[in-house]
């Protein structure tokens, strides 16, 4: 949200270009679709990280074989309430689209669904399909491993993917509650940014090669866990927790052992592992016992006195308002992403985004 | 594990004690054992504040009719994999195991299971429900929702409980992975225990009546989520999932509309609200491919170099060595424990504590 502004696009331009592009490279309709989709309901929340900032490297990915355009997808419903999907290597986001479909269908008949994912691959933001599990009136969580960025409590060096924790349920008379959040206190991407423009981390973020602490991003070698050097065994525990769920119920490598996403490699599939929850509240108790529940808590949550020119948010307000505004305005490009699909467009032989 | 250590007492010799005490108060026997199991398995790991302490507690409430000795605990599985469990104002540590013994049996059929829990009370360690199921070969989590004490990111005041996650997984070849932690950084106890010898705290965990950072214990007003002042969004966010998983899902209030657990008024039930959630690993992939990966995946883990001085263990590690050690050589209590249970002792007419 501190980038610099180059150009704004609206979302309905936006899809259409990356469903352009990826039928350009072979991407069935429902893959593309399920990519944009993705996509842009990160880039609408204000989640830029994992918007459309990505597309430029899913592309190469598909161009240099990595990811398959055209996958085997199979999935197995291995007992009443859990099943397993095969990827085939191909785009994480119609996996994942298709996995929460899967943990829903299994949802209305026993009261949960679960859905471990193998041989798949990046699935951009995992808040997208925990979102689409609230859309939908049920709970959804999403989890998924990732090339080691974040060291271990104590460690000297990364061990762990930023492996995301995405939970979201949802809220009769408004938006779902929404946490999607790294088990790391920044991503990656915020260390080359500060290097970038040469500004000092927060304390308490990043090591340097050999474990100690920093705050310059040029000897930032790796991430602490949430918690930082006090508290990071808390972080960790949550990464593993992660790397369980997403890794070893699916037999996937765990990160430490992931092809780095952004290797030169990009012919060898990576194997990345998903795992998706779904539960329908209405299986616990009565629909509307949870729904007056779940509202008079965050009725008393809006309504806690903040500190001094603070405020406080349940998880998910801040990414609505976002989404509000650029709905409004259009979704803001950088010069970087203005360049890379400009490039994209010449590249592919598909219609430039009309920016304003 | 800072106490002082005035005695050591056998884990039989204070399971034996406990069941007698809490049968003196006209608990059942299944109940009492329930008690006694929780409260040995913290304190054989170590986990003090959950642990033998708890017991003049839970009498307590017992004597003063906020805990029911005989409540009519009813289950109703309401979907194949779902159900809910009124525990009666009981006692909420049978009721935590009776929950993951009906999620197992779900799980046996379906895949998983996930149980929430309403009208219950303290139930201990929340870790001791999730181990129980990887004991027996399943995934195991929990949740609890508890008064307040943890202010949101950039609130004045305490609204969250200290709302704990545990999760634990089967491991073929050794004990679980084990994750049992509040989402906040520090216990509320942590705080009195550095009143009572005047020690400065960590920064960045607790604050003010006004909302601002402390480190003086006699200052600290409540405590921040896991992430301090800055990545407090964080902890925030799994304390509120937390809070939706146990207290809507159960109908139950949530933790700022709790009555307070150490309050003046012992007799009014406080009407807690659980949630646990078991999974079979073999219902996702076969049984065999996910031992082979968690046990690659902490072989990994525990193979990390250390920073100096330090050292890297698996959520757990620390655990088990501590409980392979109070086996031996007998559970701590400090000296206020000891005067508590010579109390109770004499109090109940139970046998007293055969102290070393």
């Amino acid at each position: 949200m501190t980038q610099d502004i180059a150009a704004r696009v609206s979302a309905e331009e936006l899809g259409r270009f990356m469903r352009e592009a990826l039928r350009r490279c072979d991407v069935d309709e429902t893959a593309a679709e399920a990519v944009a989709r993705a996509l842009l309901t990160a880039s609408r929340m204000g989640t830029d990280s994992h918007g459309l900032r990505l597309l430029p490297h899913y592309i190469r990915a598909l161009q240099g074989g990595r990811i398959q355009a055209r996958p085997a997808m199979r999935f197995t419903r291995r007992l009443p309430a859990t099943g397993y999907l095969d990827a085939g290597d191909g785009l994480g986001h119609p996996a994942g689209y298709q996995a929460i479909e899967r943990a829903i269908e299994m949802a209305e008949e026993t009261g949960m669904g679960a859905v471990a994912v193998g041989n798949s691959s990046h699935f951009g933001a995992a808040g997208c399909y925990a979102l689409e599990a609230a859309r939908r009136g049920y709970m959804g969580m999403a989890f998924c491993t990732a090339d080691a960025l974040v060291n271990l409590h104590d460690g000297t060096n990364a061990f762990h993917g930023t492996n995301p924790i995405a939970f979201a349920a949802p809220v009769a008379a408004g938006q779902p509650y929404l946490v999607d959040m790294a088990t790391s206190s920044i991503p990656w991407n915020r260390v080359q940014q500060y290097r970038a423009i040469d500004r000092t981390l927060p304390s308490n973020v990043v090591v340097d090669d050999r474990g100690g602490l920093t705050t310059d991003p040029h000897t930032a070698a790796s991430l602490l866990p949430l918690g930082g050097a006090d508290f990071g065994f808390k972080g960790a525990a949550l990464a593993g927790m992660v790397e369980v769920l997403s890794a070893s119920l699916s037999g996937m490598l765990h990160g430490f052992r992931l092809l780095p996403m952004l290797g030169e490699d990009m012919h060898t599939p990576r194997g990345i592992g998903h795992f998706f929850l779904v539960m329908n509240p209405g299986a616990f108790v009565e629909r509307e016992v949870y729904e007056r529940a779940i509202a008079a808590y965050l009725e008393d949550l809006r309504a806690q006195p903040a500190v001094e020119g603070r405020e406080v948010l349940a998880p998910g307000d801040r990414e609505w308002r976002c989404q509000a505004q650029r709905d409004a305005e259009g979704i803001p490009l950088d010069s970087a992403n203005v360049a890379a699909y400009r490039q994209l467009a010449e590249a592919l032989d598909v219609e430039p985004l009309p920016l304003t």
